[in-house]
């Protein structure tokens, strides 16, 4: 089965210079989530029909391996994208998918179920299906087109609201706009559409009363989910399709093993994994590639792009973690920031207000309190005071520090890149380090501490 | 159209020393809103009938143009309230508005519709309607006041729960406690309204069945939302309002082109201001009088208060920003801290663990890491590095500091307020600033590095 | 009364390798707060069946005075693990309360209904009811026992939806899993219960049955609320269990006179207290035994765990508080991290990016920004500058630290410990404090500053 992504809608209640379908939810365009839950049910062939701003949209597809089509005029109505893309599947005597660009929300299992019945409709009642149409039962369906059946359960026609008479209004199953069309007769059905009068548009759901009226047999398929069927057509529907994916990609989660607290409240991405028992605790952010591994905890407020936590690594409350390697058994946090390929090696812990960018530390690194570690390696078991600074940038380039194994670095100490501070060297705290520091030498910048009685003037 | 606010009621339940009326949503007490969508509906001669702590009242509303009345026994009822007022609207052959003070979601559209309706019953039916009666049809009525009509659909009485038969119990319609009376005829009714016996209280709602049995229509007016008619009762009750007038904000900024991920998450009050295609990502708070301009990014956890932010800046997450202006293109936080009327030029950098206080930037100021830069003003392309602070406090005073054009000022270093460092100077890493610095000077105040091999004491 | 708390399924939807039982919410296991609703209802002689990894739960359990059974075969059914029990109630003429471990939402007030439902039955209708079933009605039952009566209204059957006919269905009271059993009835039922032919088990909804076809009275009682039927099966039910008893606790404070903004964003352990006219803010975290005080505000994404924060104090955004007690009047934050016994006195401002550790600090101490203060004392009225690193490790041992009152420490000051600095001292800024400070001395450590004119290199 080939399918066909119409793309080509203005979008104007987006009021955006971006065309609707790159639009993002949880950081990836809403025609990724269609592309994604098509490949997923194993359809591979892909046309996209676009129209205005189409540039953008073949840009973000380039090595997605679909064939695009144009719609000359974006207002021709959706039959007229269809039927721009006429090309790919006229040869077919098999199905071919329609979806909007703008209905990230439909399940693979639902079109894989729509598959199952066309196959089963053949199989038992001898019948090829000209059009399946996906629906969905609202308590609501104000707004909507409805689905309207004979009494054989067949559907004859789809009405929108605003031409759905008194009757037709109380029906509750509702039109997705997602169809699976059995292409013979759908080539045979564009031949007699005609633009509707009030708009000058060709409509796909004219297509169903056309095939209808030929004696051909259409069906509707019930969603499994009632969003499923949500098209999204600003941004305040869109925050509402995010909210459903995200949802469904932490119940995934749950059920598989991690524990979460407050999901609602977790954002997370759909190239994140989690393994189990891992336990994610409320405001989190999980973004891009990221890895949390096993048992490990990701605690209030954390923000985590990119990166891979270790096994039985707790990330505390408020850290900031992008583009970077947390080993196991870490302590990372609260309050810090690690980024820019930075590595932190097994057992070690960064505490608050610790920034790590590209550092490469070792086992059992400790740096607890208000540091700055620029462009680092940092051998293991190695403790770096408060308040130390790696002073990487002299206002023209950045230089790399070496530190080794086992060194102590008092507080507040300065070291100025590039610098070598060799294995088991101690830094007396608030020195600015300017040479390179052999194995195991004491180094001290400090100048003699005056006390000057009764000088301070504070007041009683 | 004049209108009158109850807000004499004693708010027991919210067990507080402060008024109900001044209980704050979103940094607004609950009555500004009543008030706003009073003058969004062109009323704007208000009255307002207080009683329980109604100095606190007049004060909150003393540059609000609106005339106080009191209600002598708080006890008195809703109606005792209303007769508190009638020197306010007694001389007007016009309709008044009645609502109380703790229905703050009633919709400015629905006031409109209201006195539409007016109009037409008037140009159509040729009749005066003596009550206007605002209503919803809830699923589960439990709890309210029914609206009884007879078979013309005119209104005839308001029954509460506790009073309804078991037929009156199945209307769904409630009563939102929101009316506009026809004067005369309200003042008419005053004559005739007797205290319940049970409370001794006099009941607004009795009016209606006065007006009824006069011969006088009375009608209902469905809100357009059932949220509308949610009266206040207690701080539980508080913050489901607060949610729901949020929600609409952030709705109205979505319709209207700014993105928003998870916004139910997102915190915002009414007079912050988004501009098109801004993003604003989970667990942000806006507030005060906040303007968030064209294209730039609010990302997690940040906090924004009383603040100007440029177009296509991004602010990073976790990052606090208040009663400071931010301009264009600029990068800020993560977890950084700007405050106290500082200004950020075009371009420039702010990054991890930073304070600014009355901080004045120009264009391309990068301080990245770990800094106090407090009464200060830095000139343009000037670089502050990591843990630099200007200690601007001496113990008795604050001190003001000028840093030039392209300075540069190396990690760690002290500057001791008063100081004025000259363009193109460079401050040497760890160094302690006590004199001004001229112009493309070197400034260095360090010790000698002593080296003594061996003398770590680091074991093996 | 006695209560049997079934404790021994395997659980295996959680993939967990601790018992379902024991798996958190708000930081206590599942069945801590079983315990807590029957020792809420005055049953306090409880037994806990287990089997599957029951030396967990015993261990869990250790202090609760409870009497454990074991279920020799997991997989025996409910009425098997029951019997297992039997000898903790079989020498009862009373009945005993039976729940699963995996119900942990039932309230008190409906088990104290209950007890009142069968004194009822029994006073006015003279008979002794054989089981009392918890129920529901739900909209949609599917998945549920449904609750089978006769016209009488008497229980007689209860049915699982596989076994259910298309009738039963239609049910829509559906079974708990809680009861009450009368003990003589319940083992005289025993006696008569056959393994199921499906699968082996026994099961307790069979005892309705029995008991029914023996002429004994069953009735149903009906639950306050939905959501206390809901049983916990894998971690996604966990998180919906832990949202809804959040929201109660919440709500439970909203009515007792506390401020909440975004209640569904707080997350709150059921042993934090919090005071009248406390207000808190989105976001924010309250943990263990954390006590927020009177007229305190508790702003967005801040994290409060096992404190207590003092009346009129103010935390403000994302701080981070551990472990320590801080006192009226203060003003906390943002982004500060305060922990381990930590003591913050009265009228005392802490800053960005301060970290307290085991500081204990008296009244109005000022510690603004960027410091690290651990192991240490401090008196009134000291103000700590920009910068200030106690530097208490020495790479072996940690050492204490003792400052005056009215001491100034200038910014960037590093005090190695152990330290005394006596009262209004006046520690320079930039200083290395290597001797203790004697009482209002001036202390500096400080080089000469070399300014080289024209050396600066910066290009124009």
């Amino acid at each position: 089965m080939k399918a066909i992504i119409l793309a080509a809608g203005l979008g104007t209640r987006f009021k955006s210079d971006k065309p609707k379908v790159l639009h993002e939810m949880l950081g990836k365009p809403m025609i990724w989530y269609v592309l994604r839950y098509l490949k997923a049910s194993n359809i591979v062939d892909i046309g996209v029909v676009a129209s205005h701003k189409k540039e953008q949209i073949m840009d973000y597809l380039k090595d997605e391996n679909v064939s695009f089509f144009e719609q000359s005029n974006p207002k021709g109505g959706t039959a007229d994208a269809l039927m721009a893309g006429k090309s790919f599947f006229e040869d077919m005597t098999d199905y071919v998918f329609v979806v909007n660009g703008d209905t990230p929300l439909v399940k693979e299992d639902t079109i894989k179920g729509m598959q199952r019945f066309l196959h089963m409709v053949e199989e038992y009642e001898h019948k090829t299906i000209g059009a399946l149409v996906l629906s969905s039962f609202l308590p609501d369906p104000t707004g909507y087109g409805r689905i309207v059946k004979n009494p054989q359960g067949d559907v004859i026609k789809i009405v929108e609201e605003k031409e759905a008479t008194y009757d037709q209004k109380q029906i509750n199953e509702v039109n997705a706009g997602v169809y699976m069309f059995y292409v013979p007769y759908l080539l045979e059905a564009f031949k007699h559409l005609k633009p509707s009068e009030k708009t000058n548009e060709l409509y796909i759901t004219d297509i169903i009363e056309i095939m209808a009226n030929q004696g051909i047999t259409c069906r509707s398929f019930m969603a499994s989910e009632i969003t499923e069927i949500f098209g999204v057509n600003d941004r305040w529907e869109l925050s509402f399709a995010e909210s459903v994916i995200k949802m469904r990609l932490l119940e995934s989660f749950a059920r598989a093993g991690v524990s979460l607290h407050s999901p609602e409240s977790i954002y997370i991405e759909p190239d994140v994994v989690i393994e189990k028992d891992a336990e994610i605790f409320p405001n989190t952010v999980l973004k891009g590639n990221t890895h949390i591994k096993k048992s490990s905890k990701i605690m209030n407020g954390s923000y985590i792009e990119n990166s891979s936590i270790g096994e039985d690594t707790t990330i505390l409350p408020m850290s900031y973690i992008k583009d970077s390697i947390i080993e196991d058994d870490c302590t990372i946090g609260p309050m810090c920031h690690i980024r820019d390929n930075s590595h932190v090696g097994k057992k070690s812990h960064i505490g608050n207000f610790v920034e790590l960018k590209n550092a490469k530390l070792k086992e059992q690194v400790y740096a607890k309190h208000l540091s700055y570690l620029g462009d680092i390696e940092i051998g293991e078991k190695t403790n770096i005071g408060a308040g130390v600074v790696i002073a990487n940038f002299d206002g023209k380039h950045k230089h790399k520090t070496h530190i080794g194994k086992k060194v102590f670095i008092g507080s507040n100490a300065l070291i100025i890149a590039p610098r070598n501070i060799e294995d088991k060297a101690f830094i007396a705290g608030g020195s600015v380090i300017t040479r390179d520091i052999p194995k195991k030498a004491l180094a001290v910048e400090r100048s003699e501490l005056r006390i000057l009685e009764n000088k301070s003037k504070i007041e009683d």
